[in-house]
């Protein structure tokens, strides 16, 4: 096994990918070179390609391979809406649900003061700056609600509202479809505050 | 997102590393577009050139990218000592232990007909080949204990004998610090039948 340098290589390589250990690069490597050739020649090329081709939108700040991305350019959206998400995955999931015409603005991220991910690893002075061009009439917060993702939507609240721009954040309480026998007790609190007039 | 075409061609290549579905390969790809581009970089060029010279070495099966493995090509092994592993990662195993000098077939996979993999997916007629070469005077199943590396032993043990050549097979019995209590059954019935004088 001493001289399969190549293979040695491209298990190495593999561990690039999160949550990819030793063992489970080595067994991709085995499995690749043994049942899809054709899989990991073209994985190959995704990856030269996507490392060639893919940036940041200049103005949400989501991978795109153009100055900016379709949604930015899209004129039938609502230009004053500016949505703020950590991940495009996140901004994905909100397209899917159909409620939002707005623009949207992705992090990233989320401040992280722990791994040394603060406001500037974020291009919050892009957002900022952004929500302050006089086209935004408010910003919705829709980070993640986990102590990161309510941390950043926190900052950048404070940020804004001292900016005198309008910040609303996606509302918290029990999922549709939950029981509330089974909703922790935080969500069911969280949701008694926030109770609503029908 | 409509346009992200080379981050879904991305996402898409990465499906087909073994265990990754959709959910996860939109994590990777975003990882390695965000935090690891060098890496990704790199494991382009690693998949490429893998795909381009990694092949099976004409002696023993396993992957190299000369004409023979490091090990086939190395004088100093006992060459009348053939050892019948599943997979690379298992002779390395082996090789790990340091109790083994002699030579390896390897059989990259087991003999699973529900899977479709039979004796000549395996390339059995090689082996057999090589077994009945006049050179080798034993061949050591070292496949794994599962049932279908058992009845790939017991298959390539019954075309062997009938062509007179010696077979064994690792011994099965308690693991080195294995307590009683904690080791199944049919593994202690398996060490009462084999057991040995002492």
């Amino acid at each position: 096994m001493k001289s399969a340098s190549t293979l040695d290589f491209l298990t190495e390589a593999l561990r690039c990918l999160p949550g990819i250990g030793p063992k489970s690069a080595q067994r991709m490597a085995y499995h690749l070179m043994q049942h899809d050739r054709d899989g990991a020649a073209m994985l190959g090329r995704a990856l030269t390609q996507a490392v060639e081709t893919v940036h940041h939108c200049a103005s949400c700040n989501t991978f795109t391979e153009n100055a900016q991305c379709d949604t930015c350019m899209d004129d039938s959206r609502d230009a004053t809406l500016l949505c703020v998400v950590e991940t495009p995955a996140d901004q994905l999931m909100i397209e899917q649900t159909m409620t939002y015409k707005g623009l949207y603005f992705v992090l990233m991220g989320r401040l992280s003061p722990l791994d040394g991910i603060g406001p500037k690893d974020l291009h919050l002075e892009r957002l900022i700056q952004r929500a302050t061009d006089g086209v935004v009439t408010e910003v919705v917060l829709a980070t993640n609600f986990t102590n990161e993702g309510e941390a950043t939507a926190h900052y950048i609240s404070e940020t804004l509202k001292s900016r005198s721009v309008q910040v609303s954040r996606l509302a918290r309480g029990v999922p549709v479809g939950g029981e509330l026998e089974y909703v922790d007790a935080g969500t069911i609190a969280r949701a008694m505050l926030d109770r609503r007039a029908t």
